[in-house]
């Protein structure tokens, strides 16, 4: 059996700010030898998302922080390629914690065999069915609360759970708002996604176009972003309005404090609830989600984006484009074919 | 019938940080003759509380902001001294918004009769027998669903609701710590309302000794207060940790804008909830806070203390004892004799 080698993006030190791939080592080992009960995937797509910001910092965040000289965590669908456990024969696709890498060994404790529709693309299960869906969906209606009728606005839009977010809005009725960086975005958002309005907050203001936007106020907040977009939409929140603190992209990469909204006062006056919310704590409800979403995709009620760059040497360069507006939908690397 | 003065305190500029004499005016009118259907009402106490400030804003908080040239909005009880109203016969005991004033015209929609216990002081019904103890009751029970064994933080904790949240936090089995501003509260705090713990915030520092008094973490915070000390109590959150936002004292009299809390991730990553909190809602829900404070008060369980100042020309300067760390307890004018 030939030495396959695995090419390993390994954290080297902290980084400031915006990641920098002099953060991380570009190393390739030999693939090691599989343990009784351990199994070697292959990795196929590798999710990046905005909370892995979190785990390279001093504290980490709701996980534990990658420790330097670790493979860098990420989660990825990959297939089994060879096996010591009887439990994922090769060929079984796989997701979970897979790593920026190109092979990951596993005992099968922390993965989860992937059933694959095949009418439905391998990398829909990096976005709409996966934890992405899962984010949007118990985000909005578990926490969110979203009724007939209500105004809901979502910021990060046209990312990967704020775009699914939006149409899981329209579909329960309410008047959505999206948020994001870019007329092409916002032209994606009102023309092809069904949102009544879009905001580009690079070119607008937001307080102001919200103001417009939201004549009735707003009920609902999808968090992704915090700072300035945060504090416009708490000046303008109804009695009992529900912000689902999902994400605070702009403070990801601050090298300094980044002081809360400055209309927290509001929340009190308007008997307002923020809450934080992480899908972890639905995955055992995982079903009822990908039910529902697979439903409003055959039905054609909801649409997904995934953004998939070939290349597992390009992941800490495209990961920044999470952070500087570029990015539409899921973003992935391709790691290897599938 | 002697015609009788109504000395008045009226709002004349909106005051800029603290509130100051100047923004008011001292005047004395006759009070006119009452019209079919009104009441005119001798005020006894006149409550001061730090969300009156809110009401002398430009924008007002969740009521309108008090208009310049009106009597200053005030709660109060009074008595019935002249009656050509049924519903509200001479010698009736009523609280409302009497404003600061010596006497109050009102036609009852505004006002509520005082059913009076004569077991029990009618400073009482300042405090821990009105609205106060509704805060107290309803915020801690009602949003902060505090569990026995769990961890309670108060600030503000010497206050008139403060005092009362920590000790009905006892009684349903938290551990209790509050946050004041002198040793002097805390020993209070700790010897006569059996508070765990109670940290001076003027002496030491609020997050170490919260470090040190909150082993297993912070389970319920019920905020009064803003600034430093709701981050260092974020920084200390438990999972599903639910924050209390009943007050923000220390932004009240700010001149400039106010950030909120510098660790808002904190409540993503903990799955916290903060909710705002306002009494009025609970209003419907009077007996239920009522009937259990008065039996818990009976048994023992719950003191309550009021500082009522002789005087009703000394309402401006006195209301700043609720922002300069001076204040213990329920603070209230003594308008009139009882």
């Amino acid at each position: 059996m030939a030495t396959k080698v695995n090419r390993q993006w390994r954290l080297v030190s902290r980084p400031v700010g915006l990641i920098a791939e002099s953060d991380f080592e570009w190393m390739q080992e030999p693939v090691p030898t599989l343990e009784e009960g351990q199994i070697l995937v292959r990795n196929i797509y590798l999710s990046l998302d905005p909370t892995n910001r979190g785990w390279l910092t001093e504290g980490g965040n709701y996980l534990s922080p990658v420790a330097t000289g670790e493979v860098m965590r990420g989660f990825g669908i990959g297939v089994v390629d060879r096996s010591r456990n009887a439990n994922f024969p090769e060929g079984t696709l796989v997701q979970g914690f897979l790593g920026w890498q190109d092979y990951a060994i596993a005992d099968g404790t922390n993965l989860s065999e992937l059933s694959k529709d095949p009418f439905v693309p391998l990398t829909a299960d990096l976005g709409l069915f996966g934890f992405i869906g899962m984010t949007a969906y118990f985000g909005l209606l578990d926490i969110g609360q979203p009724k007939v009728g209500e105004t809901l606005v979502v910021s990060a839009a046209a990312g990967a759970v704020g775009s699914l977010v939006g149409q899981i809005g329209k579909i329960k009725g309410c008047r959505v708002i999206g948020i994001a960086g870019s007329e092409e975005k916002c032209r994606w958002l009102r023309d092809e996604l069904g949102f009544d309005a879009a905001i580009n907050y690079k070119t607008e203001s937001v307080l102001e176009s919200l103001q417009q936007h939201c004549p009735d106020g707003i009920d609902v907040y999808f968090e992704n972003v915090g700072g300035e977009i945060l504090d416009a939409v708490l000046s303008l929140i109804n009695l009992r309005a529900r912000i689902v603190l999902c994400g605070l992209i702009s403070q990801y990469n601050a090298t300094e404090p980044v002081p809360g909204p400055y209309n927290l006062s509001n929340i009190m006056n308007q008997r307002a609830k923020l809450e934080g919310f992480l899908v972890l704590d639905y995955f055992d409800r995982a079903q009822e989600a990908l039910a529902e979403l697979g439903q409003w995709y055959a039905q054609g009620k909801i649409q997904y984006r995934v953004d998939a760059i070939d290349g597992l040497e390009n992941a800490p360069r495209v990961f920044n484009k999470l952070f500087d507006g570029t990015n539409q939908g899921k973003l992935a690397i391709k790691v290897s074919e599938e």
